[in-house]
């Protein structure tokens, strides 16, 4: 299976290329429960692979640890008892070294396996599930790694030259939609796509506009500075509610300092550039924008039948969806049944990609969903009316 | 305009009625935030025709106490201050007597105000949504006094003969429903209807079945019995930490008392009955059940596009829906436009009405909406497939 | 027993007295934990004797209401489960009609036992241990229900010329005490004394001089206009961190309107008089105001000591000392063992008694007990040096 | 000042001794707000000698980092803001290289000033409790440390041979103390003490015996297995509460597998050896053991009277009293006046020392304070009756 080898290979690869610029203590903390350590994304995504394949697949495979998969499952109670989500940041041990250990040994089962006769369609299946969990973290171990970093007054440095922010400066049209029946949704029989993508199915939609870029910090800043964040008219009850618990004034990351607006970056503290696209916005949020500019969120439905008519992929896009089944959804036996389907209430459907979303891991039709409340994530807004 | 006035009439002695077996006592305790007093209820709806029609049509009206619009007003931001809600339970006074003047006097000018000539249609529709909103608290009313009821080692009762239940014995059918494009949502133009039933839309429906009668208590029982509550496949990752983390067991006011279960009712403590529908279920619990059964909840769209040919009206129907705007949705100019769509995130739909919902006060196209862990309305559970 | 008799009548009278001014409604809300309404004050001082005398000592006794152990017990583990603290403001019923109804028959059934042949000294001695924890209750019920109808913006009446201040116009006095042995507590076998005060023994003190008066609002007054309340150098670390957690700025009570002070008080809301003495005061904010003013609290022994040669009695004043077992104290067996010794820990001892202390419920021994954050006790500052 | 610099260099050397086997992750993590990483405690004590003494004292002094001083300041008021208490443990920078080469700067510039002819008597006087305060974090690095590794699933091992226990099968005295005056606490004019311990001042003393060595595990197992944490009657109020809201069973760090009793220690997991005296206990289950055996916890000051006739120093010995001011105690000027006072409530009294206290640190006047419920010093029991 060679194609799975190399795409094993190279994608195993970027998770570390993009460790390259840490040191021992970036990989350690964790400040937030939404929040896991490099170390812990790095041993994770391993873990993984040798749970799923190499423990069931791999003859006389012997784990690397035998505490590592109550170290480093995530989730899966079919997989057994773990560590509390909140607890990832206080282990000192296993040392960073010992990870990039199991990594490579890990690395090595699976080219074996992969190399053997052993190999099946199944376990490719698995290995392609397994590559595209690994680039969900790989995004994952950028947006947890800024909101660490960004909570240090020294505001560090990951790498320089690296923004994650696109220019948005063009004029701004409202792309007619037709009313109609549509097909969405991913066909299970094709390339690969998540279980929530299923079924392809038939939505019926009303004529609709739909903006043709991403709102930028500009037109935010304008939203601030027309007393947006003050004003109830424009929130949901529990969206103004929590701005006002949490004292949520202006996007994550933003700072003003002597008048003058700046943005936490990987690249460290720059001033606010107000032709970017606005990013690490929550739903409500985005919502109270939306109803300020007499606008509306479009549906995942509007999203999906209108994107090819306009670029995406520089932010998560909220959608006034919220993340539910398709019809005819079937939740997977086992473990992997786990992935998605519990998740499916009080979440919001986000479309698109990020500018630190992997290479190759975007699709159309591709449902990421998170809490109306995260911001940590970079999330846009596009506007439909 | 007669008829307003006999509806008003109708309708406002009816909430009165409601509170004719109840002690001083027992208008005053809020034991949760998301219950009210009776004595709250009581005023609050008086208030709403105080605020919204007298103080802005009525010649000369005098408000009957300067702090009642403090005091009353639920969450209308555009009012002004409020009384914290957790707070609604600390107030001796005003006296319960008191609220019953309040109701007096404001009903003696209603009537004023609808035989003079100054009654228009606005002011005719503003009493049509004063009627619906105190037939939504008449509800309320019930289920919060049951709420507080029950917490009370004495199990008191309220009133002999107010079960509140139907009998479910019938053979259970899985009605057929043929794909294809549907018609649900209410019509603004005709008779009354909530803004959240707008518009009235098309959307697409593929195959589906949906059974012809509620879940049993003792098909609950059953579920209970086969360890669901400790089996984590059936539910959502948030039902799960739910229930481990407020040691749900069973439904709200199941008793398990020396090997036999009981309900607490407005009846007092009685026995089980295992072909009663069931009631006081969770969101959460609703959908573990129907994963157990391997079937699953209506969306809110098949179940009006079914309606017809099922009975229902007994039990608020959890659907799999989320509370979303439908298309074309407009908040309304002004406090009233608080009444719906601020809600409309984290919260689900139901649909139908209950043995406490008032008389007339139901329709297809009515969106019941609540918090998914939310158990003390009269809750059901309808299986889809 | 006829003065045992005479004694019991006239506290248990006092305590319905009390409570003449009330409407029903009044009996039910409990605002905070540490508040009781005022039905459970009247039932819980009723079960006591029913619980310690009555069951054990009157031949052929029967319980009023089997639950109502389980309904009023406070806090005595010995004697089995109960209602949560928190709950005592949820309960409709019993009735409060049912509660003088129970008093009644306890009251009936205690004096048939004091009059009967039947009564001991041992049961004398818990007729004494009753009506002092009555006495206690008294106190509590006026400041508990100061505290409910405090937080209701109709700021309610419960009696007029119901002041509980004093005039503190006097001139302030520094008294001074040599050092030397000195001897304080209660000897036990004398006239009644709580165990907490027992045993009598010797304590050392340096020379020291105390206050012949309270600190008044004006001097308090004085100390928050200095800024007394944002200057972290007069605090404890845990008491300034209480003050900005629980926006503290001010006695209980107190309100700034339109410029002016005010005061809630059980007359309603009055003028805030300066010669009053201050009231309604935490043990942090009033080592702070010592601190402000170079003085200090003084020691419960150094008070003791000193308390025949100034007024006392209008307000409970706080002391530096910690609530702690005198030497030589034991816990007594059973149910009453947990009256007192239980409680000796992070709480402080407050000496003297107040304006709402029951008539011949006071002596220089006494100790009484507060979290040093409660501040709905009508507490004072003395001070010393 | 010769003595001075060599005493300061052996300290300051001490705890960077203290460091030399923890990896650079161990460095990082903070479970727990009363826990400081390594990191912390290494740049805080460095903190200390700047903030105090360079910036003051040593002409044209250049700090080591601007924000040095926000990020590693504890809780001086005086001195101004700082980084939140429970963020300490999410600092990835600055890098635990770079606090060595603080450590180094400063203790550069500190050998600069003590040479020159700058250094005064008052110099001196704030190197010592520099020294004093670096000894108290070299503890708290260890138990902290502890704490944190304790949490780990590996159960790393800090250091081999590094046990922390003494052997006490040793036969229990009682030793009997007269009843008298004695003098307690130490006198400013003579070596150095903190201000804590000021005033000496005069006590009475009834008779009372004190035990002659600490309470072993065995002991402590004997109460265990006597059911001592179901048995209400041993208990503070508030420790019953707290051992049952968390689920304490059993002294911090204890472990029962397979039905044998093992240990957490900094030499990893090892077998409960029923003859070492106790450790990590709270106040609470202190008192509750001393109640009981039917003795009681000494005060501090039986403790200090009798402490010459028993051996202490392996663990700090919890007493009954209170965290209070001696007479004649006053508050120093400046920010080192918030070095103890501040602390002085809710907090009980600790005497003696632990085998983890710095060589020197430790005298009889000497009192450590912590809040009841805290088990995560080297604390142990010893009984007075």
């Amino acid at each position: 299976m060679p194609s799975v080898i190399t795409n094993y290979q190279k994608i195993r690869s970027k998770t570390e290329e993009l460790c390259q610029p840490l040191e021992i203590e970036d990989y350690i903390p964790q400040p937030a429960e939404f929040v896991s350590p490099p170390k812990w994304h790095l041993a994770h995504t391993t873990w993984f692979f040798e749970e799923f394949i190499l423990r069931k697949y791999k003859k006389d495979y012997q784990v690397f640890h035998p505490k590592y998969s109550f170290l480093f499952n995530s989730y899966y109670n079919h997989v057994g008892k773990r560590t509390l989500r909140s607890n990832r940041g206080i282990l000192t041990r296993p040392l960073v070294c010992d990870i990039y250990d199991y990594r490579k040994y890990v690395d090595e089962h699976m080219q074996d396996l992969l190399n053997s006769g052993e190999a099946t369609d199944e376990i490719s299946q698995l290995v392609t599930i397994g590559v595209n969990h690994e680039q969900q973290h790989q995004e994952l171990l950028i947006t947890d790694l800024k909101y660490t970093l960004s909570l240090n007054p020294l505001y560090p440095v990951y790498k320089p030259d690296y923004s994650l922010v696109s220019d948005m400066a063009a004029e701004d049209l409202m792309i007619p939609i037709d009313a109609g029946l549509y097909r969405i949704g991913a066909d299970k029989s094709k390339k690969f796509s998540f279980d929530n993508e299923h079924n392809a199915h038939e939505v019926y939609l009303n004529d609709f506009t739909i903006s043709s870029k991403l709102v930028t910090n500009g037109e935010y800043l304008a939203f601030i500075e027309a007393g947006g964040y003050e004003d109830f008219r424009f929130w949901h009850d529990e969206g103004y509610t929590w701005i006002r618990e949490n004292e949520i004034q202006k996007p994550l990351y933003w700072h003003k300092m002597d008048g003058s607006w700046f943005q936490y970056s990987l690249e460290g503290l720059v001033p606010l550039n107000p032709d970017h696209e606005l990013g690490h916005i929550s739903f409500y949020e985005a919502t109270a924008f939306a109803q300020w500019k007499g606008k509306r969120l479009p549906t995942e439905a509007e999203w999906e039948v209108a994107s090819d008519k306009f670029k995406w992929g520089t932010r998560w896009e909220w959608t006034q969806s919220a993340y539910l089944p398709y019809p005819g959804y079937e939740i997977a036996e086992g473990a992997l049944g786990e992935y998605n389907g519990k998740f499916m209430v009080n979440q919001k459907v986000l479309r698109g990609a990020s500018n630190a979303t992997a290479e190759g891991h975007s699709r159309k039709t591709y449902r990421n969903f998170f809490h109306p409340q995260h911001q940590w994530q970079l999330t846009g807004i596009r506007l439909a009316k």
